[in-house]
């Protein structure tokens, strides 16, 4: 048997395929340059729901029957879901996963979510616990500025390294068989604080665990940069890529064009008022179901290391003047 | 190769050691009949902490310091730890992780988080995704009170179908090898909802997740509740307890003496005010790294099912009049 860990990354042998994938965005998005790669785009905040947690549960429910019809799936055909979300006890999730009768693993890895459950989603499928697993995540701008920062309609200023949560969703179908793109191997990450307390300021904080993740997946698999199409980051905004970049320049290795970042790819900064750039578990998840798989599938790209990234505060950790631990998991998908 | 699944059902035909365990137990708990069972006796709320929220993520810290005191361990020995916990964004665990340099796979399962850690840590040890993997989690009687209902100091009355959050921790060792406890199966499971509105009523909320669960493990590893020494739901308290043995009544199955409750085996309901009985991360945890491995141990017990039971509600949802869905995994632990 082929070994499954070489230090503290998984390797998938078996290569867990990704056989489908679903986005959803909101309207901000939708008018962003990745519009196309949608494939439910909501016009409206709340999406005919009386509040917006109840909006973001009802937008994941949305995005799983869209996964469940593109593949042509019934629900009890999927094994597991992995899920969780930014909303206190991932509302978010849990609700919109309440009435599908499916074994659910709550995840909560703010917004490296998405990278969390594919990794464990492929592990499942590739060790053969599973036959079919999804992992979903989604963000909503509106839920999440009320719970981390302030009211919307308090109209408070947001300073320019602020980023802007992503309304939008992604969920993906990882199950045994051939065919591509598979998940061949993914490093989980280690919690990094550089001691950066500036809640408005989360591509900093997270920009250290980004670097350690990607250096130490590069060092485990044997791979240079070289060797991916693109290594691309959740969310960490224009400030947090110059960032890694610049961490990355400092041991002598250039990412150059290769190394995006979902949360600057999602918006257009010239034109859409969105600061340093999108963020939420809702930003990786929608690029990753809709762009970055699109393209692998498409064969513009062969090799992808899609790097999850997440701070892990709280409204009271910041109050409490702790600064910000963040994460980054990484996930190697091939075609 | 043998199958790791059958139906729903994970099985680890490698068996998974659980090598270690620890358990820290707050003033109350220590007070209580399982006293004897705690490594850490914590008198004192804070732990000389200045607030609960960092009080509980230091709790945790001396738990897993403790649990890698006991097995010889080092810090970097640990390929990977699943642990979340009830504080919003689960600061209690990642504080409590930000400083290992361990990879940290985050969850939130509510009070089901220390089985569902269980789980994802064996499957994670029997495939050869990682040589040792800890779970842990954790809940604090303060943090969570003025989390999900109200600051301590407003003095509200309890009602009488309440449950008493325990400040206590567990974490548990998983390691390749022989020896025992193994883990040997595991059932995640599908979120319940049946309607329970009342957020004091947490008993009655998770008892269906509890039955649900428990039968489709007996159905798909083909035993029988005599063919375990305990049953161990985590945290339904009495009510809960009378509801999961009812509906099995109903079915024919009598469950009878093996059937116990973590939340009812940690207080002494007639001479601690705790209502109901015992809920939180911590209820199941402490219990199941003191007395259900520890009974293990001795030779008392040679197989348990261990179902960790979790109550998926946050203040928001409560407030926006929805029910209460509850999710419950169960793991199979044998000697």
């Amino acid at each position: 048997m082929q070994p499954l860990r070489n230090g503290k990354t998984l390797l998938f042998p078996n290569r867990p395929v990704l056989a489908g994938w679903a986005s959803a965005g909101g309207k901000k998005e939708a008018e962003g340059p990745l519009s196309d790669w949608f494939d439910l785009k909501l016009s409206e905040g709340h999406f005919h729901e009386k509040t917006w947690e109840k909006a973001e549960s009802r937008m994941q429910r949305m995005t799983l029957g869209c996964l469940l019809k593109k593949t042509g799936l019934k629900t009890n055909d999927v094994d597991a879901v992995f899920s969780g979300d930014l909303l206190n006890q991932c509302i978010g999730s849990t609700f919109a996963l309440r009435a599908t009768g499916l074994p659910v693993l709550g995840l909560y890895g703010a917004c490296s979510t998405m990278a969390e459950g594919l990794l464990l989603a492929a592990a499942a499928v590739n060790a053969g616990y599973c036959s079919r697993a999804v992992a979903m995540t989604s963000s909503h701008f509106a839920s999440s500025e009320r719970q981390y920062r302030f009211p919307l309609g308090y109209g408070g200023q947001r300073t320019p390294t602020a980023q802007w949560t992503v309304t939008g969703c992604g969920a993906v179908l990882v199950r045994e068989g051939s065919g591509g793109p598979a998940v061949t191997a993914a490093t989980p990450g280690a919690i990094a604080d550089k001691g950066v307390k500036d809640a408005n300021n989360m591509g900093a904080a997270m920009a250290f665990a980004a670097y350690q993740t990607i250096r130490a997946h590069l060092e485990e698999t044997r791979l240079s940069p070289e060797d991916f199409d693109a290594i691309v980051t959740g969310d960490l905004g224009w400030l947090g890529h110059e960032l890694v970049a610049e961490l990355f320049r400092r041991d002598g290795v250039r990412l150059d064009g290769r190394y995006l970042d979902c949360g600057l790819m999602i918006y257009d900064r010239a034109r859409q008022d969105v600061h340093c750039g999108g963020s939420g578990c809702g930003c990786s998840a929608s690029v990753l179901c809709g762009k970055l798989l699109g393209e692998m599938k498409r064969g513009t790209w062969k090799r992808i290391l899609f790097c999850g990234t997440g701070a892990l505060l709280s409204p009271v950790s910041v109050q409490q003047k702790e600064s910000i631990p963040a994460i980054c998991h990484a996930v190697q998908i091939e075609q």
